[in-house]
């Protein structure tokens, strides 16, 4: 089977995906905005500590409208431009088609499936630092694994497919029999580092080394844990101490909302706070601390959007 | 009986209320460090909206080494510098002195009792606007009651001759009967706002007008409803309202602690924040959104501290 795959929101996720399968033959159709004039003429250009290259010549649009009905849409935007989708999507979509969100936080894609309640609909975790280093030109630092599971519906043989087209692509593809607890153990690390970076103003290194922060840090995990729990995803304690040894050890690090906040776009607060946060509730617990942190995120995003 | 008077921390409170004393005929020895030469040549001047007045000549020390032994101490330090008091006291101290600590936050005089163990000491609550203008310059713009009460035994005589004293000196004096339910009550307002402008970098009006906040401001509240009522202090729901209400109606304000921020200085986290949680938790109550503000107010002060 030869899939035709679509990427929607072409940076450094989608851009680092869609593009390692392009390099590795695949067929793959791009959407870009404001970059579209240089790629069609420059290409994608990706420096990876696992190989470089350009995807040139590239197959670009501006509008998905122009784009081929394809099998596997790949949406990589940030999830606060997901209200676009319904527009965006629909020209891309013939009957089998499976559309995959790689995007953080949870509850993204019950919401797609009240746009497209018939739609082939899986969830992708990406676990990479890659990022934009200017105009068609995409940085992959680090790591790369993609894990990847159903949430509505299913098509195993697409699934199968994909994995086998990722692999292929250099790309280490992990098939995830339980997205719902695949997502809850990402938020144990995105839900405090991601906003107690902003509300702190501060990085991953400092929170850790300040005793205050840190059992900050643990006491939100515990949270998350717990309203995994309610909501059908048990983790282990010891994935908190294995997430907290991991920020020790990383290099000072600031997460994708850090990164928004600095450069005054706009946060990710539905999918990684307020979705879990009310989805936790819904099911029978509160999780107090991550709700402040919330509360103090969209005070902030108020008064960024002036 | 005529109550001899000292003032240690003679700023914006303990300046005020002694002041106001001593201009009323009183015998009142006053603490100063960095003011001392001043105040000795000019005197303490008050600005104040119920009439002006300037202390001179003053009873004014550098050290209590040099000051006479007094009825009543009243301590208007910063709750900060109370590790300074087991020798600062000493000296002013007779059998039947009573301490009276004009102070925010909780606990307190359960800390000061553990040195002084058959010391009488008073809490005081100071609902009054007044600030430092300058070297030996009080500005007193608005409100002014003290509300006086036991905490370590008690000498109704002192307290009731210090009511008239003060009652003649233009401050209006409220007896505590619970001294416990009137410290739960000033936490009330104190534990979101003090903190809030802090960690959100704002003022009151801001905090209020922001749906976010202004939740998370009554999320507190009710929190420190339920710690105060484990620790027998009973507060009708009714009063966070009257809360918001009255904040609502101020105009933009910066509490204490923002000031102490703002000016680089140490904030009252222990009295306003640690205490409190802790004196809850022992009681069977845990204020997990007022611990997270302590947390990051600690995580805020290190940082501060540098």
């Amino acid at each position: 089977m030869k899939l035709k795959y679509a990427v929607i929101g072409t940076g450094a996720i989608g851009g680092y995906y869609g593009g390692r399968l392009a390099h590795a033959g695949n067929e793959v159709h791009f959407l870009f905005h404001s970059e579209y004039e240089y790629v069609k003429s420059n290409g994608l250009r990706v420096d990876s500590v696992v190989g470089d290259f350009v995807v040139n010549p590239i197959n670009a649009y501006r509008s998905t409208a122009d784009m081929p009905k394809c099998d596997v849409v790949i949406v990589a935007l940030k999830s606060t431009q997901n209200h676009l989708l319904q527009d965006m999507l629909k020209p891309l979509l013939h009957e089998k088609t499976v559309v995959l969100l790689i995007q953080n936080g949870l509850g993204l894609e019950a919401e797609l499936a009240q746009t497209f309640p018939n739609l082939t609909i899986a969830g992708g975790l990406a676990f990479i630092c890659s990022s934009r280093m200017g105009v068609g030109h995409i940085s992959h630092q680090d790591y790369g694994p993609l894990t990847v599971g159903f949430q509505c519906h299913a098509q195993q043989d697409v699934l199968l497919q994909m994995k086998e087209d990722m692999e292929a692509a250099k790309v280490p593809f992990i098939i995830a029999d339980d997205l719902n607890l695949a997502r809850w153990k990402k938020l144990v690390w995105n839900i405090p580092y991601n906003g107690l970076t902003v509300a702190l103003n501060t990085s991953t290194d400092v929170i850790m080394k300040t005793p205050s922060s840190r059992q900050l840090v643990t006491d939100m995990m515990e949270e998350v844990l717990a309203a995994a729990e309610v909501c059908g995803a048990k983790i282990e304690r010891s994935f908190i101490d294995d997430m907290l040894r991991m920020t020790d050890q990383m290099t000072p690090y600031s997460p994708s909302m850090k990164l928004d906040f600095d450069n005054n776009r706009q946060m990710e607060i539905r999918a990684i706070y307020s979705n879990p946060i009310r989805i936790a509730k819904e099911a029978g617990y509160y999780m107090r601390k991550v709700e402040m942190l919330e509360q103090q995120l969209l005070f902030i995003q108020k008064r960024m959007n002036g």
